[in-house]
This record gives structure tokens, C-alpha cells and sequence, in this order.
């Protein structure tokens, strides 16, 4: 679970945070829609002084003199997806802001250079969004090392038992390795979910040691290495010029025959082609929740393939996991409101080694 | 994990075990050969004084002349799918057995009274097959929260992104509660398995109390209030006149929309008519490894919902998980070689409550 990061709040500020901070929402139409309907921002109502009804979002254009006035004297800006990017512009009608509150995943998209000029701190819920993804991972590898799938789709066809002593030889969720491409939050979150198994894990990460490694229960490997020795490939590094197509058609020949390749991170890190190629031998076969492009086209083999199970970016916080973030959120708040440090504070540095 | 059962072998006895101790193998012809092709009996072949070559098996008759000799010699009977039962005609040619070892799941299939009167030790390698069972479980559970196999089908359909905002309300891994229905070996590594997520776990099991629930991390509840509370519903109950179709049409209408209910138990549990009716409305979902009858007809509309997982039960051990048992049952004959405990010894009272 993610470790505190401890810098204390404002330590150069004058004044202590409000016990109820003035707190305006960053966000777009539809998301704000979606919390409100699911009940998700009442625990903020009890915490913070805010205005449910006035949304500062992308593309709105100036805000009206409600929203503005709300502005001109929040501390906290709680935000969501479409938010929009916080700008030297627009930071100067919220001349008292001291806190960026992200109830999502990756900040990259409204925090600019501007906000740690100006000593904001930044918190973001990208820990909590990295659970589901790692959730749904553990699932596909356990599956993907039964072949369950399969099973299901050869019962639909012979409708008639399997030869289960002399079948299966090889499958199994035990003494089989599992290589996990990025030792990001979400990558160790996976090994860390594997430790109840017999599953032997492997891990690739360029700034990862052997100790490291060890420490979480893997053995660090370089990436060929991994791709040949593991049973299951799971990529979770980030989406960065070096890491494009880091899965092209000679690291993807390196797979072994029966190998699955899960991909959860960005459509990018795969060459989308040259896996198809490898995926209509049959030789391998794939759990997709991204692609490059984001959706395929309509006669992409991927939507048919028996060998693929294609998810359309579901693996990420959905539905009630979206709670967990405005949870999470709140609780930063909470903290903020108690002059306690942020757990999951977000700094400069950070974000350019992110996806 | 399981727990020791701490009962010294052969308290009675007037020798001591030996290091290498005559072992016989008891089961099935295809189960030896394919135990044999993948190295699984390597191990014990160094930790007992066995011919791999001689095999007791159900329906083979008479033992020939070399069998014959085995037997009478043999302390250790091996044992796995397909060994005959051991009645006191077949115990009679083997007076110096003092342990049958099993490499699978349920004795039930071979051990008898005649077995217990001569205080012959029993061990089993059920709480190894409980393992996979559970994997499989805890995967189908995960993905089931979560929609993951309806937004791979929709995918398919629509080859268009979903609505992520608007849609999979009420869906994901968070606050969601999972009602497990049997404390039995397989339920309670089930409950540990889902202690890494935030989910509510119910415990429905007659033998159990509310601090023992507790104490796994569950809480204790009445059948009906666990079907009626619970997103997903999994079955891990033995088969027992008092549970045959413990879920009829009556239990079944208590599951609330959209809930799915898994079965890897005995397809014995589940009215399967009454549940297929309940299927086709589309209100409820499944994940079954088995059903009534085993295999169902090949114009069951099991096999083709698309609200329907339906495995051909492999669930249990499958693959690389045979060797886990025979891993565990070796592990076992070491222990007997050295004079120590059994940790995974059976006895009779067991037996009446298991599947």
C-alpha cells in the first residue's frame, strides 16, 4: 500500500489550513453529474465549506460572478477528471489556493509548472486508482494460467467432458512465472497480490535493484530475459518515448509458444500490428484492456480472436471505484483541514517519470 | 493455511518406520502415466523404496505374483484417482501397511472402515486441491464485481468505447459484498484470499459461529441474508442429503439483480432448471464449474448465455497443480520416513462432513 510521503503542508504559509476548508470543485459536467448522482461528494459537503452547484470546468470559458467569487476565496480545489489546466491565468483568481485535491488518477493534464511556482501541494488519488487495475490483473493471470477461458470456449463447442488427466498438461496456477513488466504502483500492487500463490514472479524495471526486487517478493530480470522465461507477461511501466512499442514483433517473438501477454497500461507500449500477427497463429494469446489505437477499428481481428479477451479501458476505477478515489480525496482533505501532511502528495519530479 | 492435526503416527505400533519405507502405488493406469510423464513421481522415488512399474488398480483383479510381493511387504500405499477400495479382502495381502497417503482430494473413493479398524494412518492432499478451486474463485469473484467478461461481449458487439461516466453504476471491486456459503476448507481460503480488497465478505456455514467468522475476517450470517445482501454468491458446501438443491427456485429469487452466482462445489447444490429459468431472464449471472448433471445436455442453454461462464470442472487440480498434490503427498511420506506427524492426516469423523 502506498507509503506516506510526509512533507508537511504550508510550511511557509502564514496562516493554518480552516477547519472547514473553502473548497471549490475543478471538474467536468458529466463527472460532477456522476458523483453527485452516486452520492460520492456528501462526505466532502460534511468536511469542506463547498458549493456543489459551481464547477469550475474545461472549455466553460470566464466563469460567472458566482463561481468566480467562490474562487477569489478558495484554499482547496477538489478535482476530477476535466478539469481544466491550471494556468498562471487562471490561478490568479484564486489568489488564496494552497491545496490541489485530484479525486483521480495521473494530475498531468491540469497541473502545470505554474502551481508548484506558487508552492501549491498537490494531492492525487492515483494510488487508489492503480488498485483496480491490479485487481483486474491478478484476475486475468490466474485465469490466463488455467486457461479458463478456453476450457469455457471448447465446452461451448464439444459440449462433452475434457480428458482432464491427459489435457491441461503445463496449465495451472503452480510453479509457473509470471513477469511483470514495471515496477510502477500498479506493478508492485500486482506482485504484492500474487504472494498468496505458487507462482514464481518476475520483475523488469530499469531503476529496480535485485534487493528491491527480492524485497517484494520478485526477482529482478532484464526485460528479454523476462519475456522468455515468464508464462504470463503483465506490462506496467509508463507511457514515455522509450517505452513505445517496448513490445514490437521480435521482444513479442521472444514469448514462449502458450505465453498470455496481459496489457493494461497504454495501447503504445504494444505494437498493436505485429501482436495481431503473433495472435492469429494462435501461438500466444492476449488480455487487452488498451490498444493502439484506443478503440480498434471495426475489422480488428482483436474483437474475434478466440486467443483475445478485449476489454474496452475498463481495468482503471469504474462505477463504485470511483468512490474509493472521492474517498480517498477526502481524506487528503480531512488531513489538509488538520494541518496534517498529504499521504499521497504529488511533486514536480514525480510526474515526469509517470504515466 | 491448514493447520497440523498433531496426531503421532503409530503410537501402537512395535517399529519404528523405516527411512526409505516399501511403498506401492493404488490408482488409476492413465493417472500413473501421465503422474509418470511429467516427473511427478520423481520426488518420491527418491524417498521411498517403490516400483513405479507395479500399480494396485480399481478393476484389475488379482494382483499378479510381483504385485502381489510388493503388497505384502509394502508400509505405504501411494495412493491417487483410481485406486481400488480398500477393503478388508484387499488389506488382508497387505499386513504390514501402516499409512495410505493420498495424492488428490476426497479418500472417500477407497478408504473404508476395514481401514480405520486397523488403525492404518490416512493422509490426504485435499487442502492442496482446496487451492485451486479457491484461485478460481477468487478470480471469477474479481472479474464478476467488475463486469469484466460483459464489457469484453459488449466490446465485441459495439467495437465502440463505453460511456465510462455513465455507465457500470453500481459495478466495481469497492464496497461490494461477496457471501461465501460453506466454511469448508475451500471457503475459508476463499474469505483469506479476498482479505487484500475492499470488500464485505458474509459467511454462511451451520458449524460456525459469529467470532469465528470474525476471526476470518467475515461476518456470520443466515443463508437467505446472505443471498439476498450479496453482489456475488459463491458456493463451497459439501455434498450432503441436507444440501441437495440448497439453492431452488425459492433461494435463487432472493439473489438481487444483476447479482452472479458461482458454483465450483457439486452441480448437486443448485436446482440447474430453476437456475437456467432464472439465467434466461438475464436478471441474475453465473460462473459454473459443474451442474446437474455433469456434463449438461448438449441443448442446455448453459453453454450459450452470454450471462454464463460454464467450465468443464477444473476448477480443482488440473496441470501443474497435480504435482502440487503429489508434492504435498511426498512432503507427507517424509514426514512418516523420519517419524513425525502427519499435517494433513483424516480421519473417520472427518470424512462424514466432507464433500
Amino acid at each position: 500500500m502506498p507509503k506516506p510521503e510526509g512533507t508537511q503542508l504550508n510550511s511557509t504559509a502564514n496562516q493554518p489550513p480552516s477547519a472547514q476548508p473553502r473548497t471549490v470543485l475543478g471538474m467536468g459536467r458529466s463527472v460532477h453529474d456522476r458523483l453527485h448522482r452516486d452520492g460520492m461528494l456528501d462526505r466532502l459537503l460534511r468536511t469542506a465549506t463547498v458549493d456543489t452547484t459551481l464547477v469550475l470546468t474545461a472549455g466553460d470559458g470566464s466563469p460567472g460572478p458566482a463561481l468566480a467569487e467562490a474562487l477569489a476565496g478558495a484554499e482547496v480545489l477538489f478535482t476530477h477528471w476535466g478539469c481544466p489546466p491550471l494556468t498562471e491565468d487562471t490561478l490568479r483568481a484564486m489568489p488564496k489556493l494552497r491545496a490541489v485535491i485530484h479525486a483521480a488518477g495521473s494530475v498531468k493534464h491540469h497541473v502545470t509548472d505554474a502551481v508548484w511556482a506558487r508552492g501549491i501541494a498537490v494531492s492525487s488519488a492515483a494510488a487508489a486508482n492503480a488498485l483496480p487495475v491490479a485487481e483486474y490483473t491478478l484476475a486475468a493471470i490466474l485465469f490466463a494460467n488455467k486457461g479458463v477461458l478456453d476450457s469455457a470456449r471448447s465446452y461451448r463447442r464439444t459440449r462433452a467432458a475434457p480428458d482432464h488427466l491427459a489435457g491441461f498438461s503445463g496449465l495451472g496456477n503452480y510453479r509457473r512465472t509470471v513477469g511483470i513488466v514495471g515496477a510502477s504502483r500498479i506493478g508492485r500492487r500486482v506482485v504484492e497480490l500474487l504472494a498468496p500463490f505458487d507462482l514464481d514472479v518476475l520483475l523488469h524495471d530499469p531503476y529496480l535493484g535485485p534487493a528491491d526486487a527480492a524485497a517484494l517478493g520478485a526477482e529482478a530480470t532484464g526485460l528479454d530475459d523476462l519475456v522468455r522465461r515468464s508464462h504470463v507477461v503483465s506490462i506496467h511501466a509508463p507511457q514515455l518515448p522509450e517505452t513505445h512499442h517496448m513490445f514490437d514483433a521480435d521482444r513479442l517473438g521472444l514469448l514462449c509458444d502458450g505465453a498470455t501477454l496481459i496489457n493494461t497500461s497504454r495501447g503504445s507500449l504494444v505494437d498493436t500490428r505485429a501482436l495481431t500477427e503473433q495472435l492469429r497463429t494462435g501461438r500466444i494469446s492476449a488480455v487487452l484492456d488498451v490498444t493502439e489505437p484506443d478503440v480498434p477499428p471495426a475489422d480488428s481481428p482483436l474483437y474475434d480472436l478466440p486467443n483475445v479477451l478485449l476489454t474496452p479501458h475498463v481495468a482503471g476505477s469504474l462505477g463504485n471505484e470511483l468512490g474509493r478515489m472521492t474517498d480517498w480525496a477526502v481524506d487528503e482533505l480531512e488531513r489538509y483541514a488538520r494541518g496534517l501532511p498529504f499521504v499521497h502528495e504529488v511533486g514536480p519530479s514525480e510526474l515526469a517519470r509517470s504515466a
